[in-house]
Parts: C-alpha cells; sequence; structure tokens
C-alpha cells in the first residue's frame, strides 16, 4: 500500500488495530520517534516542512532511517489530523506490550485507565505516568485508542517510551492474582489518601470516566478507594491533574 | 447594544477589558454562572436549546434573573466559539478583584501565571487552584486572558467562585513586600520540593510558560526555585499538572 493511503486509513481505529500501526504527526512527535527505540516504517513530507532549518535536518534524519514519499500540501493534509500541519508524518509500529511482558520484580504502581475518553486529557495522562514513573498504564474498554492521533500528540513523546497498551478487567484481576497487586480506585467520596500511612508495593490505580467517575466494575473490585482532599465547596479535579498528584503521593 | 452584537463583540480581548464584561457559553457554564455570585448582563438563547429538557429548564432559569433574546441558530452561531453550539450563553461582568481587595490574614499559596499561554491549560489551571485552596491566581503580562471563552470553559466553574485577575510584576513586588510573602518558582532544575522541610506561611508560586519555561524575571526575583523529582530520562510534565502536586504539596 501507498504510504500516503496507508497514513489515511490509519485514521481509524480499526485500522490501527488491524495493521498494528500508527502515526506521529508534526516536528516534535517525530524528533521524538527518531530517539525511541519504536520501529518506523515510513515517512511522508510535505514541502513546507523544509522551509525552517529544523524541518530540513528532520527530513535528513528521516531518509537515512526510512522509505521517505514527498507529497503535495494538499495530499499531506488528507492524511494530516492537525489544522495547520507542518508536513511531516511518520507510521511506525505499535510497541508489542501486554501485562505477560510486565518484568516479574515490579513495584510502584501500574495505572489504570477506565473509560477515559478526552484524547488530551488521556496523552497528558501517558505524559504524566512517565514522568512519574508508573510501571505501565493500561486501558481498559470504553478507553479512547492510545494510538489515536490526538493522544500520541499530547503525549509528547511518552508512547514511545512509557509501556502503554489495552488490555480487559478478566486479564486485569488475573495478572493482579498471580502478582499480589492490590486494587486502588480514585474516588471524590474515598479515604483521604493523606490518611493512609503506608501502602502496598505495588498498586493498580484505576482512574475513571471524566463525567461519570468510577464504574460499577471498579468500585466492587477495588481493596480500597481513594480520594484528594479538595476544598470545601470544589467540584472535582480534571482527570490528568488527580491522576498526577495521585502518583506523585503513591511514588515516594 | 443588542445583546447578539454585544456577544460577537466579546470575542476580542480589547473588548472584554473595555466592558469588564465575559461570555460564558454552553449548559454546564451557564448553571454554574447562576449558582455564583456573578453578575449577569443577559443571555442568548437559540432553539436547539429547548430540544432537552435541562436546556428548556435552564432557559426558565434565566428568564427569571436576566433579560434573555432569542435568536436563530446561525445568529447563535456568529457570537458561540464552540463547533457545536449548545444554543445558551449568558454575559456577565468580571469580578472586580485585585491584590488590594486580599484579605489581610490569608495564609497559603497564591497562584501566579507568568506567560502560560494555552487557554486549555490556564482554565484546568485555574480549576485546579480553585479545589485545591489557593488564596487567589493572577496572571501576569503574556499570559492568555483569564476571560477568554475556552479559559472560561476549561475553568468548569472555577471562574466564577475562586478570585483570579490580572496584575503585572510592580504591583506583585509591592503586594508582597507588604505582606511579608516569599516568592516560588516552579522549575525543573529548582530544589527537590520534597526536600524543603518546612514552607513559609504565605508563598507566591510562580509557574511559567509551556515551552519557554521560568522567566528572567521570575528566576531573578524568586527566594526558592522548586522542582518536582521526575523519572530519569523524563521530559517534563504539562503545567497543569505540575501546578496541581505543587499546590498540593505546599497545602498540607
Amino acid at each position: 500500500m501507498k504510504l500516503l493511503t496507508l497514513a489515511r486509513d490509519l485514521k481509524r481505529r480499526k485500522s490501527r488495530e488491524k495493521h498494528r500501526l500508527f502515526v506521529a504527526e508534526g516536528v516534535r512527535a517525530v524528533e521524538e520517534l527518531l530517539r525511541s527505540p519504536v520501529t518506523i516504517r515510513g515517512a511522508l513530507v510535505a514541502p513546507q516542512l523544509l522551509d525552517a532549518p529544523r524541518g530540513a535536518s528532520l527530513a535528513g534524519a528521516l531518509r537515512s532511517r526510512t522509505d521517505v514519499q514527498e507529497v503535495a500540501a494538499n495530499e499531506f493534509g488528507s492524511a494530516a489530523e492537525t489544522e495547520s500541519p507542518q508536513g511531516v508524518l511518520a507510521i511506525a509500529e505499535v510497541p508489542e506490550r501486554s501485562l505477560a511482558s510486565m518484568p516479574d520484580d515490579w513495584t510502584g504502581v501500574l495505572l489504570v485507565l477506565d473509560a477515559v475518553q478526552d484524547p488530551g486529557n488521556v496523552g497528558t495522562i501517558l505524559r504524566t505516568a512517565a514522568a512519574l514513573g508508573a510501571v505501565a498504564t493500561i486501558a481498559l474498554p470504553g478507553t479512547v485508542d492510545l494510538w489515536n492521533a490526538k493522544v500520541v500528540r499530547s503525549g509528547m513523546g511518552a508512547h514511545f517510551r512509557h509501556p502503554a497498551f489495552s488490555s480487559t478487567w478478566t486479564e486485569l484481576e488475573a495478572f493482579r492474582q498471580r502478582s499480589d497487586t492490590a486494587l486502588y480506585a480514585a474516588d471524590a467520596a474515598g479515604h483521604a489518601i493523606s490518611s493512609i500511612a503506608s501502602h502496598p508495593r505495588r498498586i493498580a490505580l484505576v482512574v475513571g470516566n471524566e463525567g461519570a467517575g468510577l464504574s460499577a466494575e471498579a468500585r466492587a473490585r477495588a481493596s480500597r478507594t481513594v480520594a484528594l482532599t479538595l476544598n470545601p465547596g470544589a467540584e472535582s479535579l480534571n482527570v490528568a491533574v488527580a491522576t498526577g498528584i495521585l502518583l506523585y503521593l503513591l511514588n515516594r
């Protein structure tokens, strides 16, 4: 398949899942991708990329690594997912990761996204999980596709270093049993996290949907529900901000 | 001026500053506005609002409080700032707040935005500051207008309860002197915040631009630069997430 046709096709989640490929678009994302161990299958470059020295240098770096096809600005626009495309995108392989590939000796926090739906939130959460040292992030059904173009863009390169993958409650529960992992679930009505004196060595931390909060399944399975103490009268925190504070507190 | 003309005009920062008015758009934002003490000057309603019971009930609540004008969907669209308008917006007065109106006995954290530019980030920061009990948030020059429609939308009602206003370095420095307030500045290369044993009773916490970080002015004036400990190899946190973690740590 021509790279342009493939890039257009990869806008659909079904196609990304079938091919196990995703698209990283824009100068910064493609630079991050080149610095990572992720396998690149090809790249598209449009004339506007070469207007700036940084773009021209990126085009050179891509040519030494992969198949680069030059396309017209309007063709590029038909594959791009940004409003003002910078004229570069790369097609790369979704890293093969799963709960089975977790290291045996892990400790810390495994982050679990349970129907988190906004792509910007999920990308920011992955960036946060990578920066704060979560061991991995898993997306349960109902969560936006981790390899959606906007999620990848908001992740600012986190996807290329931090293990992030889809899973199910069944797989997670089997993994928790064999790895002796506690399930914490973030909930505004939970136990104040500052009042918990010590935490288990391995925690799966579930964060729920932006509007509806924790699912009934997460609630039923949680060893503990945990909350951040908010100002009286405050409604709630953004899910990425809440996740960041919880990860920071649980990791030290 | 007709409300429709005024709402269109208020898309411009200059107009918002001249009239000291802003626009809250969408069902949730207008509901929050009605529950707040902010003064409403008028509202526009388009037919699509009345399709759902929640919208019809909101239209009723608005009519009992302010001047409501009904406009066609396309007229509403010309004043709206969302892609799929819900058919309701309210024009309200920017609350009159400044450093001079801070209570004499405040303690805690005064948040300072120094050239934070993304409207979604700034709205999320205001929501976070309100939820975590910052005493106020001030926007220094170079920061996006706090009353920009997208900032108000991302703030999820925080603007209507939490004191947020523009100021300058000169005003801030005079205020700091008379109120004995320390200046902390968030910087990836600063002192690990977890290593600081105790904090002053009053802190102005500066967070900087998404790309460029802390300004030279903030750096020169800071009593202390503070950092969050990140995973080795991690680039950075989103500014709203970093602000949330710092506010949480400084407030307890």
